[in-house]
């Protein structure tokens, strides 16, 4: 997967929410639920035990009514206006489990579902929808010990302002102020910001969860933007690291290092991303052996032996995707990486494509393996 | 001020965006720039220097736009369609200082403007705007040390779920392992959540720059979800502290001493709130004499000396409100109780209603008072 690649998946699956096609004759089970990720106390959008999508959008007057979810490529889903002014419309068929951005389009318009809660992704805060997986709990929220997630914000000289990143910190991190801990650097993808991996991620959730159950040791994660260049639609071929990779590596991870109780080398500092996060990822790695060890590409290109200059520097290199994504690719890059003495990984999330399900069982996948020695 | 005008100034404030009303013939001066609160990139809303806020929505085919910003009573600001099919409008004069929420009613349905982010007030995601005020200074983002904020989930036996609070942990909290800080709960008002006090209220910013200034001393701020019985519309006649304050008191509290460097005493503990969070503080406050010795009720409540049975366990009251509201309630009740011997503090934010501005404003009066001595 060339980074050509990457741009055209990524802009693929933002545009063309992904729905399995079926004839119109499959038979809609009517158990029907609010999606978890709507708005306290709205009934719609709603989902049913087969993945379908409900929704229900009041505007009177208006002539049209579309939902972004659908059938890739056809629009979306139309809905149509009952007696009472209220548009309802079932997608035409099921969807793929985990979370999926959409908006609705009314009379030409863009807005977002009132119904449901936003999200970052595409440039905006869009609509969020969540079909319940047949794994969810790995992201439950559960009765177990909760890490914190705290918003710090970290000045930075070369972009002349004061800069936010999220940082998850592992339950009992201050209890025990002796400990300290590793870093990983997680980065979102394009259009998204340094909540994605919060807020539709559960990247917090899967990490108690699997401490809780001995899974992982605990660490710490740190998701900061990494738009810092603006990037626009089709701009990633023409991306220019250089801003972003100053503000990681010269002004947040200094400052991470000085507030938070990390072990603060090389040999304990993992970077990972999803999509452009990933892209990222592979070139600050790349440009920095001397400070990340542990290299991870989600859904975001791969590394071939021949990149790495410094084999015994690199401790672990984990690249993952969906299956409706290039699974061959990270599988046989795995397999070169491995045949030049790497210690390399790869995970393929099956039924999923470029979105947040895929990353989310990467992240579950990845983190026992990140600082295991 | 009595508990049922509580209900009618909250809910008046949520109905009716507060614009001063002009003649049509006052001049609007051309200088408007995107709001602040604008989502990335987006150019509009805008706002100018007088305080006229200008809209503009892409809605081709629609055949009404209207902003629920506007003058009171009168539908908000009804924006007319140019032959591009964008939708434009001015709001009929100059908004107060601040912040407000708002949201546009297209062909009878009620969305989000898309150029804005969203804010959690009325019990949805509404859209925001911030009019610059002539004391922004005090919540800006400045080159100054800053806190933290922390998303923490604490265990709630009571509502048999994970809880979620968010913690401002001042600058320097995360180096000095020996400190210990006093604590305030501040409570959001309805329709609000814990996000409002460090999104539209910019406490934590506050917070560092009042530290900056060396004009308070640090102390943790602690803001959790107060609408546990899921208030409805007009239903805070009928309001039962029992469930929050089995959260706050029972819950909460023990969670926050064990997992921050607090000083867990009373003596050290104050807790406030903003409207419903002002009525929520002064019940729970005079129940948990214990508890909490330091009030404050920001446009919600009264206290009077006869409401305190124990003189010796209050070290502060501060009440404070808009001038648009009933700032001789105020006064006036803080006159009663120093008469009485309590030391009681007032404040009026001058030219501000039942909205954010005052909060921010009262927050940034109330800091210093609460730990100095």
């Amino acid at each position: 997967m060339k980074q050509y690649s990457i741009v055209l998946a990524l802009s693929m699956a933002l545009i063309s929410p992904l729905v399995v096609a079926q004839t119109n004759s499959a038979k809609i089970i009517e158990d029907f639920k609010p999606s978890t990720l709507n708005q306290p106390g709205k009934e719609f959008p709603q989902v049913n035990s087969q993945g379908y999508a409900r929704f229900r959008i009041e505007a009177p007057t208006a002539d049209s009514v579309r939902v972004s979810l659908g059938l890739g490529g056809k629009g979306g889903t139309k809905l149509e206006k009952s007696s009472d002014g209220v548009w309802t419309g079932t997608t035409a068929g099921p969807m793929d489990e985990g979370f999926h951005y959409y908006n609705l389009t009314i009379d030409g318009g863009k807005f977002n579902d009132p119904g449901a809660l936003n999200f970052y992704g595409s440039v905006r805060w869009e609509s969020g929808i969540e079909i319940p997986a047949h794994d969810q709990d790995f992201y439950a929220l559960k009765n177990v010990p909760h890490g914190n997630v705290q918003q710090i914000l970290f000045p930075s000289k070369s972009t002349n302002t004061s800069r936010r990143a999220f940082v998850y910190t592992p339950p009992g991190y201050d209890k025990d102020q002796a400990k300290r801990y590793p870093v990983l650097y997680l980065q979102h993808g394009w259009g998204e910001d340094e909540t994605a991996w919060s807020n539709q991620g559960h990247a917090n959730l899967i990490m108690d969860n699997l401490i809780a159950d001995g899974k992982t040791k605990p660490f710490i994660i740190v998701m900061t933007y990494g738009m810092t260049n603006e990037i626009k639609w089709g701009g990633l071929k023409n991306f220019d690291i250089t801003p972003f990779q100053t503000v990681l590596v010269d002004e947040l991870i200094p400052y991470v290092d000085a507030n938070f109780r990390t072990i603060a080398k090389q040999s304990h500092r993992a970077m990972g991303g999803l999509s452009m996060g990933g892209m990222e990822t592979r070139t600050i790695t790349l440009n920095k052996p001397d400070v990340f060890s542990r290299y991870a590409l989600l859904s975001g290109g791969l590394y071939n032996p021949e990149d790495i200059k410094d084999k015994s520097k690199v401790k672990l290199i984990f690249l993952s995707c969906g299956s409706k994504e290039k699974p061959e690719g990270v599988k046989n890059a795995v397999t070169a990486l491995k045949g030049a003495g790497f210690n390399a990984v790869s995970y393929v999330s099956e039924g999923t494509g470029h979105e947040f399900q895929t990353w989310r069982r990467s992240l579950k996948e990845l983190a026992p393996l990140l600082f295991n020695e």
